[in-house]
């Protein structure tokens, strides 16, 4: 069976990345964007733009405009859809309402500080995580279809259900979003002279609260359940004593285990098996996926 | 008069980058360092390894070995004394309490998670603050001769006292470091599926903690008051309704004013002025130094 078309709503930096991604891979890409701008700018780059949207269609817009994204367009009946929101839990609940078991909620963990049609990267998805929704109602088929999107731009897919996703996103996501953005502040509170004197750890600590601070505010507060749970250990940390705090950081950030090829049945509990130890997919075959696992000795 | 001799006591990172920095500029350096192998390193790179000191001995061993570092060498009487440590109060009184005047203490604002003599780069003071402690009783041609050590090797000069500068880098440097650590021990208890799902707002926002345990706590719990007291303000921030707290950390986070370039006379007042003013030294003069403040209009 050949590979489905796929058809990107969004075309700004994640949207226009993929699109850019796949045109590479040799795919043919067609997309639609509300704003003329970035369709002009698609088509430069060889997207085909219409409102027809069939095979794999993937919302790629904020998270406040996922609802509406395919207002005014027409969608094939048999299309998978899949979207790139950094939450998932309510977006899978709307559109699964939606499109039951046709929809695959998705998230590439990618992107950087810059946004816009003006920052696509080809080169964006390789090597990343792409956490692929896999719950009760999931459709296997256009999960694998899904999944064969992601690993053909370069990511490795890492199979999650919506709530477990969310959780994780929370501790290594929001919070860190939100952690810059109160050392940014505070740092301002102390003055002037602090601020010039920041160098390497103030701007590293602080660097994704130069994103768009309303993409950041959906982020977190999409996520608000989960957040504050994840900020709260963080604030439980902080209040240990500084050598016990400091070393226990420095042994999450500097442990490196290697990794153990696996393959894996094409069965949900499976899969799922292989997101919580941490491992992802990076090829599909007949009748498994291979992937691997942190090879953590023992 | 000539520029006087520069001796570097600890021939590690800071150090030993120090000394490259000085040979690359046409100056000649000598230099000393407990290990052996540190010694030949620098050795190689031509540094004149020596156990008697003089001109400006610059002191660039961890907090825990500065009261120490000197013991078993022969320091000049006349020799000017600085040091490159990361807190200033007990520094400062202690030296000071030891070579009266002829202490100046200093914090270059650049190093990176690496260490030791393998680590030396000659590049790494260009563009940097350099803070400088103008202290009531500092002399202030010795200090000049200290700025002129800093502003050779490419870095921009920050006439500060000892409190200011050790409450600006708790803000800046200190909690950083805190906050990568509870960010990333956090996100250990969260579990294997967040850390493997981590990507750019956790790797940058845990970078600092991949440094030497040893290195950061000694940071921490030698500036341990005024660390609190900066801790004191993120966990207020962090309080905070999310969308406002975003919206500051942005604000602070971009700012980005011009520079207006300013002539300081040589007196400590307006030094200090300069620093408080979020401005630095590029330039020795005959009666005046020529620097920058920002320019935030108005």
């Amino acid at each position: 069976m050949p590979a489905p078309p796929v058809c990107v709503v969004g075309l700004g930096q994640l949207g226009g990345s993929l699109a850019a991604a796949l045109l590479a891979a040799g795919r043919e890409v067609s997309g639609w964007d509300v704003d003329p701008v970035a369709r002009q700018a698609a088509q430069g780059r060889g997207v085909r733009v219409t409102q027809q949207l069939g095979g794999v269609v993937v919302l790629a817009v904020p998270l406040p405009a996922m609802a509406g994204a395919l207002d005014g367009l027409e969608v094939d009946p048999d299309a998978t859809v899949t979207d790139l929101g950094s939450v998932k839990v309510p977006v899978v609940a709307e559109l699964s309402a939606r499109f039951g078991e046709r929809f695959v909620g998705g998230h590439p963990m990618c992107g950087t500080e810059r946004s816009g049609p003006d920052a696509t990267d080809p080169e964006l998805f390789r090597g990343a995580r792409w956490a692929l929704c896999l719950e009760r109602g999931t459709d296997l088929a256009r999960w694998l279809r899904v999944a064969e999107v992601a690993l053909e731009v370069g990511a490795e897919v890492v199979p999650v259900t919506a709530p477990e996703h969310d959780d994780a996103v929370a501790a290594i996501s929001a919070v860190p979003h939100l952690l810059a953005a109160a050392l940014a502040a505070a740092a301002g509170e102390a003055g002037t002279l602090a601020l010039s004197l920041a160098a390497g750890s103030f701007r590293d600590g602080t660097r994704v609260i130069g994103s768009d601070p309303g993409f950041v505010t959906a982020m977190v507060t999409g996520n608000a359940g989960p957040t504050s749970v994840a900020l709260d250990r963080v604030r439980r940390q902080l209040d240990r004593p500084w050598p016990d705090l400091i070393a226990s950081g420095h042994a999450v950030r500097t442990f490196a285990p290697g990794r153990r090829t696996v393959r894996v049945p094409l069965d949900r509990s499976a899969l799922l098996a292989l997101g919580r130890a941490g491992g992802a997919v990076n090829r599909r075959l007949a009748a498994f996926v291979e992937g691997w696992v942190p090879d953590v000795g023992g």
